[in-house]
């Protein structure tokens, strides 16, 4: 990743709050890994180990631990409490996300939808009428956007997206290629024969600022109220969310997860990859889930910083003592 | 949702067999939940505390149960067996589901297409050649229908859908935003030096009558003969069903479930989410699997309306028996 | 499926290394399944039982096994040590995969994209900068190639796909409709709010040779360096690859299964369907992990032919033990 405009060391130092060991002058023009660094590249190093790695490279430069501070080094260093946080922020100066205006001729964008300024629209986009779409967002190509639906600013909307009726993002989401966004839910009645009749599905999807979304995520509308992920909520790929779940702020979903209709999750709880998650189910704030535990229909789960595992979910210490007394027992077993 | 035109609460308790208790000229104009319910709405309590919470709001009317039959109320009542049920019903008449003919200038389609009438063919959309498009049937904008398909009347096919040649949908099939229905089956033979081989993937896929699919979904074709999927089967979001599987009429099917090749599902039978199916298994009739259980290849699972649970899935009663069982000694064995 | 052009038996027999027994002048059209053949095909049959149906079908010729050397039999038979194998490639001569060539006009395609020969570029495809597209290559309605992503020759790219820029597709690889490939990887660090910052996610993902890609996969990109998915590689639908993933030689994975970032799949190896793999993880070459088994973070599992079952994973005798144990200790306290 090359910097468009090559930035000081100085100046990296101010921006990301380290300090500054060895000659500031020097020039960065992009971040690296340290083993594809080449010259002009800043990298971190978190232990001792990777800076000897990071020393030994093409770098120019290297974000690294305060125990860095002792000793002499053969190249200038940005001393930072987080080295990782720290090369994270500087990444952010030589980002190369396109900055991109205006219309593709071959989008379809309704005379009547809304489109702030500075905002992007790929090819074979399409608008819907009454869409509104705000100022420097981007709409990645053959996406489309329903009638009705809102797009927030600063909002990044990969291609092949979907967002349905009665969605409505705020400011700088990220949703990421196939996601689809208020989707019909999955909620029937039976009829006099056995026959299933789909529960109206005409609620809304609400997504709060600087949530993201991965690729091929699906995200239900409510039934007949809301769906809302809040403030900050990351969503690896592949998770679905059913109708009328509550996705607390700042909560952390990984990869394939599922949370069935009606289910809260608190602020800040992490889920792990595959975490399946039944219906009118809460976790409280701060839980934590390991990959594939299960939540059952109902439950309520409290424990801030406490992890879970299994399924159904149990505090990761009594899992653990379950497998280890079960594999003791067939160990004695087998003789 | 508003309705475009209201009804007399006295037609509407005719339409859903209900029981009028109360003003039957008052005229609705829209279904709500009890928390959003605004003048000229009805709402449905399925039991007592909903029924007050339900009378406290601003909705017109309450759809509720028998027992509210004895008392005098501060709204009119639809008493019905099943208030939900009936709430469902009433909701179909205020559906706002757009209809709309013709089709996007923006639209490829294939002049040997059959396309039938009242049809809707969005923004974008591809319809190749030889495919066969039933009356009613609306395609959503960016979706893909591949040379040969079949898409029957009354179907709603939503945005960005791929549907591959091979594959015939009856009608009133619902298939929401970015399922791909069709696609090649998973199956290989070694060659001889050990690489893999795709065998023939080049059967079919039928979907019956009132099938209904959710966002992100995959079914495979056949890889020599069919896939099918009966009459009222529905699938959640991001279900995959494999080559040759049978899923029977009726079967529901929760998110992320996954069905391996040539496995059968019996009709009724209900399957959790994140439950997966290894190959050629049978599931009988009626069955109930837990989320995230699993079924063994060559498995036959018999029990109608039995629920069945874990990994290889049991009768659910002796599984909660083993979960007690291994806690209870993981706890004598940390004393 | 009808062959364009008929072939006599006896070139079949040497294209297929299987040995002749009947009349080599039979002129073969397509093949079939037992159960649908029709006149003019060719059917494959792996035991007797099969052997019986398959000549009381009305195919022409049976592919079969050595055993069938000994008697006589009613229909000419191609003998071939592995009959799915010879079928396998037998099919080969009559697939029916459309060859095109072109640019529909609706496709937008840059000009500064460069474009083999022989090339097919579907209806309502986003070609953007830079792109580089190699000879022979099919790429399917509606879908996104980004700028300076790289496609080899001979790919087969299906509808509705979308290929990130930093991709590179080397040669005959095919991707089915609704995957997603170099999205950003999931990895975040937190800031002094508490909140999470996307860790730069600007690598690249390297695709190798005859690797094939089922419907709504995912792979995400590396983080500052490369997520590799080497030659021969196979993945069902719904496959989730995260960043600085290193996917190995002829691995085959089953149906919606996750991969964590950083995670290592050794040469060979064999994942069945909804396997979840923790971060930093080392499966070994030739490993076995059964259906919905889970591998912890940082965990390096060897046993190349060895299959491992449960989560976390173990050797599968050792878990079926376990099982066994457990089942008899609940049965024993029911008494």
């Amino acid at each position: 990743m090359s910097a468009s405009r090559p930035q000081s060391l100085r100046d990296l130092a101010a921006y990301c709050g380290a300090t500054l060991k060895g000659d500031g002058s020097v020039l960065i023009s992009g971040i690296s890994s340290i083993a594809s660094a080449k010259p002009g590249d800043v990298v971190f190093a978190e232990n001792e180990e990777k800076l000897n790695l990071a020393l030994a490279s093409a770098a120019y430069a290297v974000i690294a631990e305060d125990s860095a501070r002792q000793s002499s080094f053969s190249k200038p260093l940005l001393i930072a409490t987080d080295p990782k946080r720290a090369f994270t922020r500087v990444a952010t100066l030589f980002s190369t996300r396109e900055v991109r205006e205006g219309q593709d001729e071959s989008a379809q964008v309704h005379l009547s939808a809304q489109i702030g300024e500075h905002v992007w629209i790929g090819p074979g986009v399409v608008v819907e009428e009454e869409v509104r779409i705000g100022d420097h967002t981007f709409i990645g190509a053959n996406s489309v956007v329903c009638a009705g639906a809102t797009v927030g600013q600063q909002c990044h909307i990969g291609p092949n997206v979907t967002i349905y009726s009665g969605t409505e993002l705020r400011d700088r989401v990220v949703v990421q290629a196939g996601a689809v966004l208020g989707s019909s839910g999955f909620g029937y009645v039976r009829d006099n024969q056995g026959r299933y009749l789909l529960f109206p599905q005409v609620g809304r999807l609400l997504v709060e600022d600087d949530v993201e979304i991965g690729a091929n995520c699906t995200i239900d509308r409510g039934a007949l109220d809301a769906t809302v992920v809040r403030r900050g909520a990351k969503l690896d790929n592949m998770v679905h969310i059913g109708h009328n779940v509550d996705v607390g702020e700042d909560v952390v979903i990984a990869a394939q997860t599922g949370i069935s209709g009606s289910s809260r999750i608190g602020t800040g709880a992490l889920l792990g990859g595959q975490v399946g998650i039944g219906e009118h189910a809460d976790v409280g704030p701060g839980t934590i889930l390991g990959g594939q535990s299960g939540i059952l229909n109902n439950k309520v789960l409290r424990g801030k910083g406490i992890v879970f595992w299994g399924t159904p979910a149990r505090p990761l210490k009594d899992y653990l003592r379950e497998l280890a007394v079960l594999a003791r027992l067939a160990r004695k077993r087998e003789k």
